[in-house]
């Protein structure tokens, strides 16, 4: 499959949050996925690959998020004496077991920490490949034999492989690749406005970091490298991402908030703002000039300028109404499109430049009832219907009416 | 808070789904966060990380989910014939970067790899930690000094801590700590029938491992140790969850099924199932007899017989007619509770056991429309609630009308 998909324009304006799990897809790749050479690669074993990771993330908090929705009303807040009731030797062996817990949550602490060497360790083996990708894509390098041999052998895993002739020895620049990649994410396509496109063509490469502004800060910065061009003048824009110095509840680092790069635009060339001209008659001279006045407008150029959400005090004390709904959906999906930038697109680029990882990313919930011939249909369907009963919210999560089983090694799972 | 939740009866047939996201609920613990000292503990530091949280996992899920939903249909399966129209040139220069981003995936799975050893070394750095736990809930061992100590200045960070008295030296066993612990978990205290609870109370450790039945292969096993009793003769009662060997497209692990121990049960003591007593007339002899039939019942033993969803070309076979959306159901909470317990229970058992977990499993999605006054009613109001509009789905993620800015340090986040 390939696709490179016609521009729309972005609708930046508060996503419509639905209540559909987005599942990660998993690795069915057979262009890009590890060397395992005893499994089968055939479709119902991508099946199990995509019902396998909607359990693991989203269906599962589902079914639990019930629960916790049915009980919830009744139990917060409320002590049942039970701990209070408790004799002063049993409190004691409390205490005692609530001090050996606390080396616990540090050594959770210290493990985070390590994990987070390790990112950096494999982030450095990383660059080599990062960078001969980059030299490939702009043609500044020719590929080695090695590595055209290594891409065909994993293009020839496709079912629709057409060997390259074998006559040619040439190669060429890839225009637009990483503009292509992004639009073919579908939460960034929507953001990329048609006025974007010009700019967003000279994008040429985008690289993670672990360096961030202060010493010991968590978190991880994007960086958008771009050729000289007439919209900016910054040859790189930054994303950054900072986690709170604690870990979470389950062990994770949690998102504090993202600060992006101010964009030094060229004159009437902020793709931010749309300019207005209005007339404006000088009421002594009878004279008329030009009023020239900016609106801010849709662009993938917002991203780095995150929404900020303005304290309760301060909305209060403003005279400005703040539509909170829309800064948090666009909150949301900041932080959303920095990890999938960081996690899919800059891993997988080639897969997003060629619009297969939108296989992937609508497998796994999506795959039961939508197929090539009536995905427009079902599309309307989904939009149907209501999310109140135990059927609806199955048939939504589509995938999970498959078999699990398939695809599974039976030997594996058989109980002991 | 501390709280000890009265015992419903378990319903475990098919958990109706809803579509509020279960958010992790992060550390705002005084008792058993880890030390960093230059944080003010004020309540808009515990929103801040709610919300972060909140965006971190579910909420931005759902934004982008949307995207999703609204351009699936449209475009999956369609070549658009981009790929296809690119020259020779430019085909061979994009098989060179598929080659190179083939090396990519694979020190992807390279980091992976050696994610999973510092896990096990912090398990095993763990394991004296949970041992002394284990020995001083049962009463084997007395608490040092030290562990006292520190478990005692956690408590004193809580609001209603109560110093234990001076005078006493003594300690007693926490009897039924681990069966408190589950029931303080939403989701499994909705397994656990009254029948079971007696069993239960011989639960007295819950331990992870790494090794599991085949060599290499990827996944956990939660072990329970049981102290001798009336219902079952195994000493030991396990659930292995497994990976399938690949990684999924974002990097991670993704399940494969799990297993656990078939469990001896001594006679008529079987939980999970239920025995009805007929009469049957012998037409011949006109003798009556009494026939047992049992019937499977809900129980939280049935996590250690997860639940299998047929084959398709099984189902189809059998007479029989499955209900396969409650067994996707049962599935997903299976997996779902199985991370729970690995990754919040054993790590915080004290804080499930005292009912400080549920306080927080509750936070960053429910705070704003769920106080100690208005629970109840909430609680109607919530079932009454459709998800369909923009305005539901943000009331029902709750967290996220909060300001993401509170207590976040304003200098960490300016803008560059």
């Amino acid at each position: 499959m390939s696709s490179n998909l016609p521009i729309t324009t972005a609708n930046m304006a508060a996503p419509t949050p639905q209540n559909t799990p987005l599942t990660r897809a998993p690795i069915t790749s057979r262009l890009s996925r590890p060397d395992v050479p005893d499994i089968q690669e055939d479709a119902a074993e991508v099946d199990a690959n995509d019902i396998a990771a909607a359990l693991k993330s989203n269906a599962a908090r589902q079914v639990l998020s019930d629960m916790v929705q049915n009980r919830l009303g009744t139990l917060i807040g409320k002590s049942s004496g039970y701990i209070e009731s408790l004799s002063v030797e049993v409190k004691r062996s409390l205490a005692a077991v609530q001090g050996i817990e606390h080396r616990q949550v540090e050594l959770q602490k210290a493990f985070k920490g390590e994990v987070r060497q390790l990112e950096k360790k494999y982030l450095d083996l990383s660059k080599p490949l990062y960078e001969r990708r980059s030299a490939i894509i702009s043609g500044a390098s020719l590929p080695s034999a090695e590595e055209l041999e290594a891409g065909e052998a994993e293009a020839a895993k496709e079912d629709e492989y057409e060997p390259l002739p074998k006559d040619s020895t040439k190669t060429a620049p890839i225009k637009g690749f990483w503009l292509t990649a992004l639009r073919n994410h579908l939460g960034i396509r929507e953001l990329i406005s048609d006025r974007d496109v010009g700019a967003l063509e000279h994008l040429t490469d985008i690289r993670i970091s672990y360096d961030l502004p202060e010493n010991d800060q968590l978190g991880f910065k994007l960086i958008f490298h771009f050729s000289p061009n007439e919209y900016f003048e910054d040859a790189l824009l930054e994303k950054t991402y900072i986690y709170r110095p604690e870990i979470d509840w389950s062990g994770d680092y949690v998102y504090q908030c993202s600060i992006g790069t101010p964009i030094k635009w060229r004159e009437e060339r902020d793709l931010t703002k749309e300019v207005e001209v209005k007339k404006q008659r000088n009421k002594n001279t009878n004279r008329i000039r030009l009023i020239r006045k900016a609106r801010p407008v849709d662009s993938f150029f917002n991203f780095f300028n995150p929404p900020e959400i303005p304290s309760p005090l301060v909305m209060e004390e403003s005279d400005v109404e703040f539509d909170v709904d829309e800064l948090e959906n666009r909150q949301a999906l900041d932080y959303q499109i920095g990890e999938d930038i960081k996690d899919r697109i800059i891993p997988r680029a080639v897969d997003y430049f060629t619009g297969k990882a939108l296989q992937w990313e609508s497998e796994g919930w999506e795959d039961e009832f939508l197929s090539d011939e009536d995905a427009d249909e079902d599309e309307d369907e989904e939009e149907e219907e209501e999310d109140n009963d135990l059927d609806d919210a199955a048939s939504k999560r589509g995938v999970l009416r498959k078999s699990t089983t398939e695809g599974v090694n039976p030997d594996e799972c058989k109980q002991q």
